[in-house]
């Protein structure tokens, strides 16, 4: 897994959970611990595939890819990532949007070398 | 149509595409102007319904919500976004990955103002 680069997903069809966030900056280093932690997490849940994050001064989006519908409901049912969505919306992020969202085709890029 | 924050959509289903970029660096002041163009342009298209925006140091993600297939078609093969894509291969991006995808459900938060 890349967490730097377009992440290496297999053949659509597969499910993307697209999450938009704006954060208060309150609690910012308690907030990064947290979210490496998550991250850390969710790649060891059963029919994870990827993630995708990019982050600016107005808006973060992460982006994680999923196997299927049962993989996603089983995430947002773990125990330590609902008590983190807890502490996120009560305290890191003025506002979000998540977006489930099933992939239906894929076109990728990668730059040849040049001489 | 607000480019800071997350993007105000209608009820799903609509679509998704998830642009996520690592770039050259080359060329860079003439990327963000031609990109500039782009994005006002796409959100002059039949079908728009809004975009969302991060980027860091390492991957840059922009999503932008259709209202269905054929509008994302129309937008592809729109003749200044077609050049400005040849650009993108030869100067700016050293890969991309982009993902169609239909948005099936959404959740939303808006912090409540504390006293």
């Amino acid at each position: 897994m890349s967490e730097t680069g377009p992440a290496l997903t297999p053949e659509p069809p597969y499910y993307a959970v697209i999450f938009s966030s704006e954060h208060t900056g309150e609690h910012a280093g308690e907030y990064a611990a947290v979210a490496e932690l998550m991250f850390r997490l969710a790649s060891e849940q059963p029919g994870y595939l990827g993630v995708e994050r990019a982050g600016g001064d107005d808006l973060n989006i992460t982006v994680s890819y999923w196997r299927d519908e049962t993989s996603i409901r089983a995430w947002r049912e773990h125990l330590e990532h609902t008590v983190a969505r807890e502490r996120g919306r009560s305290d890191w992020y003025s506002s979000y949007t998540l977006r489930v969202a099933r992939v239906e085709r894929v076109s990728t890029f990668t730059r040849p070398d040049r001489p």
